[in-house]
């Protein structure tokens, strides 16, 4: 398959997004121009960043919604479902157990993991939560590629082993410690924190 | 106030975090080395982020833990706490509100917004949830600068309106919707999506 470089596989959602939009307003065609402007990214970014599905734009008429729609889900493989366990419900991780966009964005949070009695055999938002003990027997046997950790920063290291160690071959972040894994392990953090600290600065410099 | 490039804004919080690790730890000098193999950022970078603070290093035992973390975090302005408003209740948003973990960053939400009747004068995480109707009044009157938005993406322009009319100065925007807003005006995006899309593209790759 090939290598899409990361900042177009960043922008891809955004472009998504604006289908979506035009889909719901009943809209077949649209233009680089006008998905440019939507997604306020550059044309020419736009342009290159589309050229990865192959899909062909008419000179007249620009490219068709629903066949780019759908060439930009199967490049980020949104079109499939990848099955996930989370680590960690607490706030954010409940959050994320219950969050619906998933489900369109191929994936899917099958099982929570936690270590408090209390959550533990519960039902968080319809999805069952284990102890964090049996994470390994139950990622290896559900053959789970998937791993999220939404723990406390100082338990993310111990959680990342355990994941490695558990057949996991993805992690998705959502804490801001930096992880160290075996390099063919893919690392995707979520860094809410930096997002703030951009803010709160620039907010700062203005006052 | 001197402009910090937004790469070096995006790393401080790094620093922080490991900082953090070492005060826990005991430890009250480090090295640019230490911070840098900790934070995983390259060591020509980390010397010329922590340039921006104006904290000297000692040639023989480096920079003191607790003056290099007070110094960026005043970069960061989170020595100081930020009043906010949250838009959006939802399973997100709820999380938003009890997430302790802001409250170190400086940023402290004051109360929740959403158009839900069973939401609206109820309590979530110990923090107060009105009516969006009252937000323009409540936000003058409060002086409140920052809002956050946890709405549905198709919501985000309408809510971001509504908070530029309201003296709104920096909106953090966790959904993918682009919004647009006056130039004065600054805007976060966190970005779960983009994440999200390179996790997947990256593990559809090594399939």
């Amino acid at each position: 398959m090939v290598k899409i470089p990361t900042s177009t596989i960043k922008r891809l959602p955004q472009y998504l997004e604006v289908l979506r939009q035009l889909k719901r307003a009943g809209l077949k065609e649209v233009s680089t121009t006008k998905i440019a402007v939507f997604a306020d990214v550059h044309q020419t970014l736009v342009r290159k960043d589309i050229s990865f599905t192959n899909v062909i734009s008419s000179p007249k008429s620009g490219y068709k919604v629903n066949e780019l729609y759908s060439a930009i889900e199967a490049l980020l493989n949104w079109n499939d479902t990848s099955a996930s366990f989370l680590v960690g419900v607490g706030h954010l991780g409940s959050a994320l157990l219950g969050y619906q966009e998933f489900a369109q964005k191929g994936l899917s949070i099958v099982a929570g993991f936690d270590n408090r009695p209390e959550l533990i055999n519960s039902v968080v938002h319809g999805i069952p939560v284990y102890s964090a003990l049996d994470f390994t027997a139950m990622a290896l046997k559900d053959n789970i590629k998937i791993g999220i950790i939404t723990v406390p920063p100082e338990s993310a290291q111990l959680i990342a082993d355990i994941m490695v160690h558990s057949g996991i071959k993805a992690i998705w972040n959502f804490t801001p410690h930096k992880i160290l894994v075996p390099a063919d392990i893919i690392v995707e953090y979520v860094d809410m924190f930096a997002s703030l600290a951009v803010l709160s600065r620039r907010l700062a410099e203005k006052e």
